[in-house]
């Protein structure tokens, strides 16, 4: 289906990720205008002075009657108020997509507050690293190559996914679809856990006196493994909230594969440690990031 | 204390480290002569022909005696063996030096296999990452900047240790000592016990009917989260239980602290959770690996 162009897009929280898809759009032409709103004033005149966007908003009504795409590029947590403040003032042909890092519950409060408007949100979830912020660091290509899941709702028009998918395309991205479940499930194993991991490895050892000497000894494993300890802490207590029934899930079960490595490291059974060892290293070695 | 050239260095196990020390001395001309000993005949003859020993010895009783110094570069699994074949053949004047990563096990085998002679080793760990093997990795540089540990024994004499701490400041190295607790508590935490979570974690996956689908969504947290998990299954095995006791311990806590985490994530406590990431987030943030 040919696709047109974009003649206005809204985007909440111009940050790297809500700047990137603004830069990647208004690189590819195929966007107008693109009107930002966000909770910093400083940031928003730095994302004007960047050419991030074309115009600062200040009414939310008159800027959404007419839009074709709405971006909600904000932080997981701040998403239901978001709605709550959009919904009543979304034009009948404007769509709606976000950026968050769970859905199941991003979804349901899609169902609460945007009411009939539900079936103009398809929502999004686009896999591109953020360990700088802010729209200084938003750039055309962030999204080029990378993933973009969407996991549709029952009551998306085939058009109205087909054109959102077109946006994120439009950036880049490799599209794919799972049901807002799926994505969680998938999600909490390979990257909720593994955060909720380092954040708690490294919070372990703060809580030691000598954790200065503990770390001056630390080499590049440890470095890699705790990278992502590193990333915000409102971010991930907002996602791991969010998204607690399935990484509560995946915390049982590998506190209990701990607890069986635990009577293996106890029993001395070599056997036990190599095979598990043996089986990670394998399925590791194999593999290729795909983005 | 001015020190003088080795004439002769025996290196039992002539792969990425036992060759890297090798270059690294012949490279300073800190050494006349270098013997390989090793498992693999054709590894050896590549040694000989990468110019990383001189020679492959045959004889270990000829070539020890008057040896001024071995290095025990194999896994920690084998060097008890390996202690209780030197042992006998040992020249009153030869030092021996290892590179486990893991002290306290090595050095019950040095008082058990070495007995009167424990005096002429000083046991070391080099803190060299390992992500290839075998000579034709080896290179003079591997321990530039990089950490040694020394753990000498009480029986070692001020010039023993000195002249064994001398060898490795010739490869580069920045050399501390610790006690052989010291050393295996402080590597429990900051290495051994990361490398097992991250096996934990793979292997966890691993077991899953759609781990191809679960590993197609893993993006850069999950890469370097998992990087150790691809290192040698038996090589870790060796490690986990040379120091199963403080490993076992460090275990413990981190359990304790994951079930603390799933506590805070079942009652949705954000405060909790915030807490401890921020704790992690600022630790982290702050540290910046010293070699």
């Amino acid at each position: 289906m040919k696709q047109s162009k974009f003649k206005k897009i809204v985007i909440f929280g111009v940050g790297l990720i809500g700047g990137s898809f603004s830069l990647a759009l208004r690189k590819a032409r195929e966007v107008d205008s693109v009107v930002g709103f966000g909770r910093s004033e400083q940031s928003l005149a730095n994302s004007m002075h960047l050419g991030v966007i074309d115009r600062i908003g200040t009414d939310v009504a008159a800027e959404l009657h007419d839009a074709d795409l709405v971006l909600l590029a904000t932080p997981v947590g701040q998403m239901a108020e978001l709605m709550s403040r959009i919904g009543p003032h979304l034009g009948t042909r404007t769509l709606v997509t976000d950026c968050g890092s769970t859905k199941s519950d991003v979804v349901r409060e899609a169902y609460a507050q945007l009411g009939d408007k539900v079936a103009q949100f398809v929502p999004a979830h686009p896999i591109a690293g953020a360990e700088q912020s802010g729209p200084s660091a938003a750039r055309a290509d962030l999204f080029q190559w990378k993933k973009v899941v969407l996991t549709p709702l029952p009551e998306n028009s085939a058009e109205t996914v087909a054109r959102v998918r077109h946006a994120w395309e439009l950036c880049g991205a490799m599209v794919s679809e799972l049901t807002p479940s799926q994505h969680d499930e998938i999600f909490a194993a390979v990257s909720h856990l593994p955060h909720l991991l380092s954040f708690a490895l490294v919070h372990d050892l703060a809580q030691r006196e000598h954790r200065d000497i503990l770390l001056s000894f630390a080499a590049s494993g440890f470095r890699d493994f705790t990278r992502i300890a590193a990333s915000s802490p409102e971010m991930w207590r907002d996602i791991c909230l969010s998204n607690r029934e399935a990484l509560h899930k995946e915390l049982q079960l590998y506190i209990a594969e701990l607890t069986n490595m635990s009577s293996a490291l106890e029993s001395g059974d070599a056997a036990k440690l190599e095979q598990t060892f043996r089986a990670a290293q394998q399925l590791r070695a194999g593999w290729k990031m795909q983005q």
